[in-house]
């Protein structure tokens, strides 16, 4: 087993996606998380299992390798590997030696997804997955996507926490002047951040006016309240709570039985420093049976998705070639402060906690 | 603002060329000079302008937004930016901070081209553009382009400042054993070098041959005697006076009448160390008014410094291979060796400037 | 002359392969050798030259210029340079410098191939080209190839040192699972390491059955005693004697008349940190008039060493992407961990020769 390093831009005791429940099944998928090469496939039993993805022998990536059963086996010389890590076999030898073995990380798969936990094994709580259980909620429908982007993950957090941009990057299908003009309200609490803002009776984009007239019937599209409630979960996830319900029928009083909401949920994997999977979906409440309906949001959102894609991999090229240059925070940006925050705290965290483990290890008196 | 770094390669208080007139207009048009990124765009009124090319927000590349009237509105948040690089518009403020602004920097237009000013911009005379002068006088005429090169922008200073190279590299246009076999006479003052070279009573090369008939109405192609004078402008231009007069009819004695000479232009824009750009002209004075002369001739300029550019990008790219080695000066090269003593003297002075603000900021006696 | 470096991954004192013979002719041919850019191209007499890929002058690479006679002429200001690396001739000079000139590489012929010599050109004796005779033995047949691998020199040297990797590298040509579960004798002396490899009583992989009907005339494949024979010479050649006999027929014991053998050659020259070049053939004693067969073989050991190619790339990949990680070795290394090791005191003793020319250089006494 390696010494974890302690980087600096990602905690590593924390649930990263690495994939939604249907891209890890039995072949041999490699995915870096937080800047460990690792190999994910499912046991004859279904359980997801994530080993490192480099030969104990000579480093050979075990993707490449074959499946046999629950053990994967390397191309290269037929080492073989079981779903823990232990070696089992070795060519020209009875018994591989007892430390021959690749890191096996915990997994968990929860909400359709598969999450991964590549720091400190022995504080792999499943109580810290983050929530994202609209994807398997029976009320609610929805199906995932997934993009690699050519940035650092926070700029695809920043991103989700501001929707101010909407107004800009997405003019044609949830973009309005509504959103970059109207005020938030930002509240924090440990690893949790929130961003309430309230669009008091104007014309709903087209993404959320078809929804409303296709879930309650409308004919013509009434002037409505939107909202954005935006919930972050450090290190990595975001749920945005969206919808419209027509003015005047109580939706920010509470009651928004007159309107449709979705939920935007995602969750950011760091790769390494500088980029990143971004896992998304749209879930609704409402046709849920409607397949079509689901592969056309699911459509819609790579869409969108992909223009923040463009902005974002610009971004990071003008951060890669001003290197010394700060970021500026706005009054938009209240969120993605907080959020940045949180972060650092996690990364903090573990930066001393592994100064005790080095501390205890070398004797230092506490 | 941000501190403007002192780099070793080339000067920042310097004009340097980023387009000819016509490829500046109503789009935004991303150009790195000096390792500075810019955007360039003109206003209603024509007037060129160079915008740092990173939002004050984000760093988001302005390029990639829309220019709207004389202003930049960025494609992420929507910061909107004027001429002279103040935010005007921040979403969700009534007003900007009084210090939301992207760097401005000096711009003019001269010759046909728009120059800007990376370094100092109290230090930015107008008077100290390069001489071009020849690409919009009534009686000359020339149509310009340009190169983006995988070199230093030095290598292709000193490919100009020694026309040796054109038996070798040019043989089918402009190379002749002349070139290679006829002695230099270099002289220099201050930030100016001039490298003369007359070859006597040998044949035309064809690209000047045929100007030659052209203009003088030669059926037969004469004897001639050839010149080429080099002037060189620290630290990025050159203008070459070439041409042919039949052998006897005094054009070394200063009589050039049955002859004719065209001027090479020439000027070299650091992108960063290791790419540049090649801007270059031809300028004849006869048949002014013929429109696909000037398209021939700019095409066969763009031939024969195709040539170069590979040279170059060659030579470049075994610089890096071998990063100890040193460069040899030869005798063809004494035009080379004092350009570059006139640019390493401007970097020189530059630094020592710099070192001076630093001694004034932090309180230095005189 | 520049002062050699003392790599720390290579010996430079030593002959490495630049070609088969038949690469290299009347052209200029650009190759790497430990780190060094060479250009190699025979002379009329066809004698093989190796000189420095980089003009004294400006360091244009020599292999963009022309062949003229036996010198070569840059392609940018046409210096000429002898075989023996000397400048003949400087454009606008009578004579050229006396101390210009390129390195000239010790360079010679044998076995077929050109070797070149890039450490210490009085070291470089003809006895230490490595012994690939059969590639010329009038009593062997095989035609050459070769690979540019993105690896490092040694990951080839090791694959071919531990030949277990046939069973799941190649099983559908020479793979076989006795070669896994058979156990290897090991012996090493100096410079040379021998790994010795018996299969008793098993049926013979395609690849030497189709040798041995062909060979010996046998309608159905008899079950045979198969060996590997593996001689390393440090610091890059392995020779493979590899074969079949009918099992019973006295093989082990030293009659292999029953049986057929070839001879697997190879040689590794680095390319720099992180690539080489792969120079192979395979050699036979039967049929040796059949061009066909010799073209098939060579094309079926293209075929075999791309799927090591592939690997070899992937292992490099992933150590480069786990640059602190290092490489376990099993019972099945013994070969290569003795060939690291004699590569290992080659790169000393050349570290150790050149702190005593130093210490000579600057008079520390003895």
């Amino acid at each position: 087993m390696s010494t974890l390093p302690t980087p600096s831009t990602f905690p590593l005791d924390a649930w990263y996606a690495a994939g939604w429940d249907v891209d890890i099944g039995r072949t041999l998928l490699p995915r870096t998380v937080c800047g460990q090469p690792m190999v994910f496939y499912r046991r004859f039993d279904r359980v997801a299992v994530a080993l490192e993805d480099a030969c104990w022998h000579r480093l050979m990536p075990l993707s490449k390798g074959q499946l046999q059963g629950d053990q994967v086996v390397c191309a290269y010389h037929g080492l073989s590997f079981d779903a823990a890590g232990r070696c089992t076999h070795v060519p020209g030898q009875d018994k591989p030696p007892t430390r021959a073995a690749v890191r096996a990380y915990p997994v968990i798969e929860k909400h359709r997804m598969v999450w991964v936990w590549p720091g400190d094994p022995s504080l792999a709580d499943p109580a810290l997955v983050p929530d994202l259980h609209w994807a398997d909620d029976p009320e609610w429908a929805s199906e995932g996507a997934h993009f690699e982007m050519a940035c650092d993950y926070r700029l695809v957090l920043d991103n989700l926490m501001d929707l101010t941009h909407e107004t800009f990057v997405h003019k044609s299908s949830i973009g309005h002047d509504a959103v970059a003009n109207t005020p938030l309200k930002v509240s924090h609490e440990g690893r949790r951040v929130r961003v309430e803002r309230w669009m008091h009776d104007v014309d709903a984009p087209p993404f959320l006016d078809m929804q409303l007239r296709m879930a309650r019937g409308f004919e013509k599209s009434p002037n409505v309240d939107r909202w954005q409630i935006i919930h972050f979960e450090a290190p990595n996830t975001i749920v945005i709570d969206v919808g419209v319900a027509p003015t005047g029928t109580g939706a920010p009083q509470g009651d928004r039985s007159a309107g449709i909401s979705g939920r935007v949920m995602n969750t950011v994997t760091p790769k390494g420093d500088g980029s990143c999977y971004y896992f998304f979906a749209y879930g609704r409440c409402f046709a849920l049976d409607n397949r079509n309906l689901t592969a056309d949001i699911r459509a819609a959102n790579i869409r969108i998705f992909t223009e923040d894609k463009v902005v974002l991999e610009e971004q990071q090229r003008m951060m890669d070639q001003l290197p010394g240059r700060k970021l500026v925070d706005l009054g938009i940006d209240a969120g993605s402060l907080w959020s940045r925050r949180a972060i650092a705290a996690m990364i903090e965290e573990e930066r001393t906690r592994a100064e005790a483990r080095r501390d205890e290890a070398t004797g230092v008196a506490a």
